[in-house]
């Protein structure tokens, strides 16, 4: 993957998909930047930047872009043609919704399996995927073989487990827990995080 | 609010927050620039800039800022210490999960009512939220006085409720469904896009 590419532009990316499969649905085989540009609220300039990074060969100067040409591009830059196997640690309101969605094969992540403290949720299943307890996670993450978590515990216990899971092999945790989370430097972790959003949406409400 | 701030420096402020208050728990009082830069993976020089705007005279030239100060400041400027009613329309899985959230409280957003179609849920009530038919959300904006919607509804009946939502007087619209929305340009559209963290992430894990 190119490493030259900025985290905007990687950000962009699922939105010019979504953009692009919304064209298709509506049987519109042909997109120029124009109307990507005024999808996206960045300019023409900017869309032949970012489209040039994922799908290089797949315009001629002046001509519109042939709309599947650039969807499966998109999907192969974005990684969601290969499977990523990850766990789910916290099986509460948001992790039971996260468990149950559908949408994530399409984006590349396949949740394992989830794991709790709760005796009463632990041993059974959501949507297909096993609850196990979490005094098993050394074992069950090593049997696994899995590398990516996804975190939705209550506040006061996520750095104790995030610790856990870095002692026992995961090397990449998405967050939603809304804490900062001290870790060492080769793991990755990304913040989920709603304050963010929400911080952003009510700074848009009030410049109105 | 100074509209002269970034968007990338309103998404920092809760990151700040949520540093500073795990900092109070630790009763750490004063902090200075390093820790703060090192914590959000900024430069010092940027930390001062970002807290010059909410919090203008807290600190000296040298001198550690204190904790508490900053924490008011910060939730003053985000709004934490004001009350923004919303509804949530679609309780599926992540409306359901979103409606019994008690941490919106604490960022200055109450949910008032969940709307759907399906009649086996209407009339129920979520952690004390009424859940009411779809088919009185044109009533129902107009009784609570609501501007702002969160949306978590399937995807192909979205674009659909959106445009009912801005006929009916909703101005700001949290968006949970990874889909592209029209909307006009007055009305406030914000997403919250599982689909953009994630890309981000598999592209750092990727990178490693």
């Amino acid at each position: 993957m190119n490493t030259k590419v900025s985290l905007k532009q990687i950000e962009r990316y699922p939105v010019y998909l979504n953009v692009l499969l919304s064209l298709r649905n509506s049987c519109i085989n042909k997109v120029n930047s124009r109307l990507l540009a005024d999808a996206l609220g960045v300019s023409e300039e900017q869309v032949r930047k970012d489209l040039q990074i994922v799908s290089p060969h797949s315009s001629k100067p002046g001509c519109p872009r042939d709309v599947d040409t650039l969807i499966n591009h998109l999907k192969e830059y974005l990684g969601y043609n290969q499977i990523n196997k990850a766990i789910l640690v916290g099986v509460g309101h948001l992790g039971s919704a996260l468990l149950s969605f559908k949408g994530f094969d399409d984006y590349g992540l396949d949740i394992v399996a989830g794991f709790d403290i709760d005796p009463s949720i632990t041993g059974e299943s959501i949507e297909g995927k096993p609850i196990y307890s979490i005094f098993n996670l050394d074992n069950k993450i090593k049997e696994l073989g899995v590398e990516v978590a996804i975190v939705t515990t209550p506040k006061d216990v996520t750095q104790e487990i995030v610790n856990k899971l870095i002692n026992s092999g995961i090397k990449a945790i998405w967050n939603f827990v809304p804490i900062h989370l001290e870790h060492p430097d080769n793991i990755v972790v990304e913040n989920m995080d709603l304050a963010r959003s929400l911080a952003v949406f009510f700074h848009r409400i009030n410049k109105k």
